[in-house]
């Protein structure tokens, strides 16, 4: 299949660039930038030295990039997947989007948390998270790929929420990641002496993300839910921990936990399941497209803790992405990405 | 004062070498070591070079240490400082325990969690948060300080649960510490490598700190309490941030809110309000003993997050254990803690 | 191929079978541990969970191990390795040992330096670094994989070595490690609040890597070589950074010492030249088997300054060590290797 | 006395406040940055709020500041310093610059390296490195405060050149240092995930605190000095570490070099010795005034390899003005820096 990525600079480009060199069935073709036309990929990124050759075009001509791909990666900021979307409406490739503008079937909720009106309403999209929406996005023309956030919450409540085990609207998710999930742009906040050695929350109650997580949970259990979800940055580049807390329903009991995630996730090759009691790590899935999950009861409380654990670049952006495209095209859904986490 | 240090080797020792250094009104006349008995302390920590020449004894004659000794500061592992509070009963050395064993009012609990026959229950003790127990700290015999993310919780959640603001159970407090906290001694988890660029939780619903927590609260609130503490560790030496989600009382307005804290905190020294929709940082107490706080309310699910910031082997530790020293002397609280945090 | 793993709960081991995992033509068949026998491995290194199953075993029964492999890697702290490699001497089962104890051609200097007997002084063995020894290690029967400081140092000075473009008796190599390099097991050295935000040298002039890159050196020029080498260890787990110096000869000019370069690497795929002036990153080659080369001449010293950045884990241990089993089996080089660095 | 700083907002500015807290006889009068004006100090710095309530001033009246003064400390880039020290010729103020533009006895070599003009050639000035410049110091109208890197090098190397131990033109100087060398400026080189687990060389034989320490060892030597000066980015905020290496002449013998660090520091507080075979740590200094030295001499190779360690922004800033300051108002060259390193 010839793709091509567009906004091929930011770490989840880059990213994917990473992963599509291994991708037995991917040729990439064009790779964009509007702020580095003309520049080779390998200058910016030297990590991919003798391994890229490419050099950055502009989108502007999108058309014709379109017709020279099956399929189209998009690693744009929020609010400008839409054009590109619109612009290929007519064409028969196929878009996965790494940002947000495809993620919600409201778009209200979407302009409401984006501030910024949606102009492609009635896109033929999806959810892009695989082990829950597998079959939607088999046939997608659009697929908007589910947040880093996003997926280590959804993964970690989505037994819960499905089996009707948990109260939704005591869902707390206390998320932690690494500081490459705030782009590559540099800033004050993510400057290295700033940022080392220290440890903080942001956007609390705010975070874009939220609606995301309530979207899925809603369509999970069938109910209504809103939740509390805080982001915080732990000073390394990669790595996503969700701690998230809910209270079981009662006479709720462990055992029904355990089967809820069993069922939904015992065959699934790209989630492992730590068990009742564990512990993820995020270092045991670096650079990985696993996303590892346990979960805890606290008989004190009658609330589940669940813990999961993804590589917010990988399962969190660019793994995801290329899971959906082999998906989408029907192949096996590992390839490109059957290798293990890089560890210590 | 004359003062003493009983297990100065761990860290929360060593930091107390480092304050009290600082300190016009305290002269350390005693470090005690058993697995290091006859080492120079600058040996064993370096960075106390040309500061401290003292030698580690043993504490096997601990009555003549404390006939010696005004004070003493206990850095012993819990289980071990009620043996020294017992042989130092009659003497007129009062006694402040870095460790657990005098944290609790009823021993029960502390013998339920921690699985250890407690052998002095009769002991004159109070609990060594200065900012909520100052009072009974100016008198005491022996001084139970605080742990390190117990202050940071209790702290975060103290005028809320004292102003009856919150529904005590709905209390969630997701913590993050940095690895100083796990003690000085080298194992498996704490290798470098396995723990550098990685993120984890660790005894999920089962940490020691929670009924400690619980029992400031209930003090507090005149309320029974069962809260979840989830403790996390950070890639990082030193520092807590925690995260304490409550429900609001129906009814309860922010300004009502922003009021318990101001009232509370309004006129403390170590403690920084950040106020309403702030964002404490560990790095901006690092090496000092503040305590940032910070409160935000979702209106959405009417819960209140509070988020406070400590050094843990400061304020978190050998700070505190100072200022309820400054206080048990009737001495300036500030001596040997006024200075800035260190930064970046 | 059948390949087995003798010590493979060390770093390097768990690397390897990480790397081996990928390879497409060799299946691994036994793994040993003497302490952790009857273990699973992704027990030890959960990042391995879902992708290995394998118990470790004992190598007490090596020669039945050997019996039933085409190769064995050997990750056993140095002088152990020469026990396993006699007791297969007669079984057609190839060698290639991680350690030290077959890459010394005067096996005196071997046991000058690690203070241990040398027990298989007539092995037939060759040198494992692939750029400069490939011909030897075609046919080989044991390979003495190159370590991890000499693999940067060497591969920086071989092309000024070889075209005497040098004194060799002013090289210095200042080379800078994290701290995977030290091994798996915990101590005070590398326990994690302590290296952490900290810096330091260690073993200066004493290093056991010196001979190991004279004999290279010396291999290399024809000439008798003494050099300094200085290790460090940086706050990272991955990663070495070598920082070379020697004086030009007289007449040297820019142009040759480039000339040289290209002349060695200029079609080596895991080589890659930043040329003159260029800055190698140790971030640009994690998790991969590439080393980045670069060199600055500074006219006001006469000298050259080499820098290279390998991953200490994989060109500097197991993927160095796929690399020489793909040379010995006549398969492609980069078998199992040919994936890109992660970044950032 | 009334001090004020010029150019307060950089990372070497915000250290001096911190410093200036504790010390008894320094009042902060004025602190100025053009960008910031009319900010509060602890709104840009949160670790001071409670201890600092300075509003950031304009330079512009700039006479009106060094009349209200009795110090002037200089915390702007190269280039900018030299016009408030003219502008300042007339006034009794006396001015600390913790840049470049003063550090130069031949106004020549600073065009030569900064390529700015030097506009103020004939400024009383001294070289601001006390332990060698001390007498200088006391009456010096302005104090040239010394580098970061070049404090760590010229102390080390200081004994060995004064006792003309060795050759000179063989000094090469490895140096690492934390990330806040770099400045407050965020950029994509100090963008967190890209320099967090990296480690890269930079400015090979080109920066700027070469010829720096060259004019040093001249001094002490006698002789003219050419140097190679490599420095390194360590991940992590703050220390230097300088790995310096030179020949010794012939028949020098390590007693002789350890006496001849004895003689030149044996009484200094700020300099610990560490003696023949030590290991300074960057962490064993952290936060403090102290350069811990150690040296090692190879009889292989008739190298002596001396180790030193400083924060860069303490004894390579802030706190070596300090010092300066107090030998220059002839306090106890301790005041407000007597407190120990933080550990760990």
């Amino acid at each position: 299949m010839k793709v091509s990525v567009i906004g091929a600079t930011g770490y989840a480009g880059a990213e994917l660039l990473r992963l599509l060199y291994g991708h037995p069935q991917a040729e990439v073709v064009h790779i964009t930038s509007e702020s580095h036309t003309g520049e080779r990929i390998d200058t910016m990124y030297p990590h991919l030295r003798g391994l890229y050759g490419l050099t950055l075009e502009s989108m502007k001509d999108i058309e014709a990039i379109g017709r020279d791909s099956d399929f189209i990666f998009i690693g744009l900021p929020h609010g400008h997947a839409m054009a590109v979307g619109k612009a290929l409406e007519k064409l028969p490739v196929r878009i996965i989007d790494l940002g947000a503008d495809y993620r919600f079937a409201d778009t209200d909720v979407y302009e409401a948390w984006y501030h910024v009106p949606h102009t492609h309403k009635d896109a033929p999209r999806v959810y892009g998270l695989a082990e829950l929406y597998r079959d939607d996005i088999r046939d997608a023309k659009i697929i908007g790929n589910a947040g880093c956030f996003t997926t280590a919450s959804i993964l970690a409540l989505a037994p819960l929420a499905k089996e009707h085990l948990i109260d939704v609207n005591t869902i707390i998710v206390d998320a932690k990641s690494g500081v490459s999930g705030a782009g590559r742009k540099p800033n004050q906040g993510n400057h290295f002496p700033e940022l080392y050695d220290n440890f903080k929350a942001y956007k609390v109650a705010t975070h874009r993300h939220t609606p995301e997580i309530e979207q899925a949970v809603e369509g999970l259990s069938g109910e209504k839910t809103v939740i509390n979800f805080t982001p915080h940055l732990v000073p390394m580049s990669r790595g996503i921990l969700a701690t998230c807390y809910a209270t079981l329903k009662d006479g709720v009991m462990p055992e029904q936990v355990d089967a809820a995630y069993e069922k939904l996730y015992g065959s699934e090759h790209f989630i492992r399941l730590l068990g009742r009691g564990g512990y993820p790590e995020t270092k045991y899935v670096r650079g990985s497209n696993f996303c590892d999950i346990a979960w805890h009861i606290d008989p004190r409380t009658q609330r589940v803790i669940a813990l999961s654990a993804i590589d917010n670049l990988v399962k969190g952006a660019a793994g995801q992405a290329v899971q959906n495209f082999n998906i989408a095209c029907g192949f096996d859904e590992k390839l490109g990405l059957d290798f293990t986490p890089i560890y210590p």
